[in-house]
């Protein structure tokens, strides 16, 4: 059951339309901006239509940031995305002047400028709709477009910025929109690995990964490609290349299931240290509940993880309600949970900031019995407690005490990657 | 013929809509904005509706051109200023942070988003329009508008920069097409000199100016306000304040010249030390000569200062053209200027990179004779030797040795100035 697949559709002499997205690192001063920029110029010898999305340079949000946190504990999120917007019109800008010093014609555009529309959720918005026609008004002219990630515009014209590593959303969606042969995305990892090396060393580079696997991985914490890029390439089939910025190694192709020639059972091991823990405890079981619960959450545009409702038991029919969030919205969240528990009549409110979240991701656990059960053995042996469990299709994840994460992740990688053809034999 | 004028009309508690504009030294760190902050929440006690324009932090200008400048020694223009006008987009978003977090309500616009239409002269646009329709809004929000200063967008939505002091010119174009009581600019100095008090000390602030004096002044090296901003003060009667951000010292009132109530002979002493000067020397006399030497100059957008020509003379009906443009354009003009001279039949070209413009500036020369007489007398007194003189009816400028400005400024202050009466009496 070999990992490692053929790639016939990969030269990329066979493309002709390109999307190529730079995150912070590749562009965090002028040297690297002039060796992306050397980077495109040689891309434009096969690709004749190039579309770069750039990131704000390394370091310079959190400088941004910095500046707004001194001002004010609670800064406006409109105007805090008006600031951070600058951070890519800054490398669009220096990009293109890069390209130019070395003869590649191109035009910089901002999100308003493409018109990349999103609703108005300041900080996280979501694309609405590309209006290609001015990228292709700038392939028309022979030039390169260079694309500020990150960031677009309400129907109001506001400024809105699609959250922390919106940039790679940006790349993808606009490569769907362009109808464009592949979405290269480069970073400073090399691709998509099995687990985090620097966790467990034994960790591997996949050579194609489907979305569905990718995207689990994304959202449980290999942090190579933000969640939401990876949902908008599986809907409009964007084929995504990560791959590293200052190398020329081959990356991950995050392709369509049926580009994946044979099945893994186990594909990675994912994890996310900072979550955090909130128990609704004796809640009065109604039809609504749920949506009593959780609907406040969303109103506060709180992203929820995991969800566990316990069976309701007693002649009282009060039941748990359990769910993750990630930790710097923990408060927020209790805040909002202790209006809702007094409102519904709930007996109580725990929390706990200091959990993490594992978990296994791969495609042939669809067709293979027994992975969770030998997941719940191997966490065993090692002497964890398992806190919560959830299932998907492709993917069983676990919360456990914060501190034996890499403990964690190492006994898995280990059992259902390293020692890989075994493990699979022994649950069959 | 004392210079210091009432100010009947200047008590801000009878002001409803005003435009404020604070400069980079006023927000050049969190402290600053700070305090412009406050001075803004106290500014809304008194003024119902109010919108501040904002440039660049202090050194970020520097700070993005430095970066400019390491990737490439001759930038695409178009590309600067996008990168440029990130430097006010950080600036709004701040402020409008700072602003929030006293209390005070705020939204912050940029260029394209109150519509700040200009020409596509990118690094030196010009305002064709601006809509205000959505500065009226926020009032009617009843909240502040913080405006970017020295951006635009053109026609295509290419996003523009007014070139260097720009926001001056944006926030009275602002007070303009908003029909505001005043425009207050907020600077590091606290109003407008009779010269600049670093080089003579006896130097005093100025109650009041005309638009045309402080034209003069402006253009010739006062540098408070920029002179497009005066001239567009001037043709829609907007009142200008210039006063320090730093103190509550009162400023100067930029005022239409009937609100000067007593004309002086001379009100300043200005200076400009990077001259340039390009001499085309024997020049075949012919209709259109002076057009097919300065039209050159224009396309490339080269702002031309003095210009002189001498009578024609000898049989070949030869005569020699003078300019001075700023010392960084003479490199480039003087490329423009010998592709011309060869074309035309030239002599020859020579140029001076280090002369400097002297000029004194008052209403009242229009009334007085005997200003010019006087000013070259002191001059002579001083053993400076005048290269190139030129007058308007409000001003007198002359062109010296750059080693000599100093000495020019301090003699023609101390004899116009300092000893007014007496100077005034004298050349009647």
């Amino acid at each position: 059951m070999a990992r490692t697949t053929t790639r016939q559709a990969g030269a990329p002499g066979s493309y002709q339309r390109v999307v190529q997205k730079y995150g912070g690192t590749s562009v965090a001063d002028p040297d690297r901006f002039r060796a992306v920029a050397e980077r495109i110029k040689r891309a434009r010898e096969t690709y004749s239509e190039l579309a770069v999305v750039v990131s704000a340079m390394s370091g310079e949000t959190n400088r941004l940031l910095g500046l707004a946190g001194e001002l004010s504990a609670n800064p406006p999120r409109r105007e805090l995305d008006v600031l951070l917007a600058s951070g890519e019109q800054v490398s669009v800008a220096l990009l293109t002047i890069a390209l130019a010093d070395i003869g590649v014609s191109a035009v910089s555009l901002l999100g308003d400028q493409v018109r990349i529309t999103t609703d108005s959720s300041f900080g996280r918005a979501r694309i609405q709709s590309i209006d290609v026609s001015r990228v292709e008004e700038v392939f028309a002219e022979g030039a390169v477009a260079v694309v500020a990630g990150f960031q677009g515009v309400d129907a109001r014209h506001n400024i809105t910025t699609l959250g922390r590593g919106g940039s790679d959303t940006s790349a993808v969606a606009l490569a769907a929109a362009l109808n464009a042969d592949v979405c290269e995305i480069y970073t400073d990892v090399s691709g998509v690995f099995t687990t985090d090396p620097r966790v467990c060393p034994d960790a591997v580079k996949l050579d194609r990964i489907s979305y569905d696997e990718m995207l689990e991985l994304a959202g449980v914490g290999a942090k190579v490609l933000q969640i939401r890029s990876v949902e908008c390439a599986s809907r409009y089939k964007v084929r995504v290349l990560v791959r590293s910025s200052f190398s020329d190694e081959e990356g991950t192709y995050v392709v369509p299931e049926e580009q994946i020639m044979e099945e893994v059972l186990v594909s990675g091991v994912a994890f996310e240290r900072d979550e955090a823990k909130v128990t609704v405890h004796g809640l009065p079981d109604s039809p609504g509940l749920a949506a009593s619960v959780f609907g406040p959450l969303a109103d506060a545009g709180l992203v929820i993880d995991m969800i566990v409702q316990t069976a309701t038991v007693g002649e009282d029919r009060r039941t748990d309600i359990t769910f993750t969030v990630g930790s710097k919205d923990l408060n927020e969240a209790v805040s909002i949970i202790n209006v809702v528990a007094d409102r519904v009549g709930a007996l109580g409110v725990m929390q706990s900031g200091r959990v993490a979240k594992v978990s296994v991701v791969g495609l042939g656990m669809r067709n293979h019995a027994g992975v969770a059960a030998r997941m719940f053995q191997v966490l065993a042996d090692e002497g964890i407690n398992i806190q919560m469990i959830s299932t998907s299709e492709i993917k069983i994840s676990v919360i456990v005490d914060g501190e034996l994460v890499d403990k964690a992740v190492k006994a898995l990688h280990a059992a259902f990657i390293s020692a890989e053809t075994g493990a699979a034999a022994e649950v069959q």
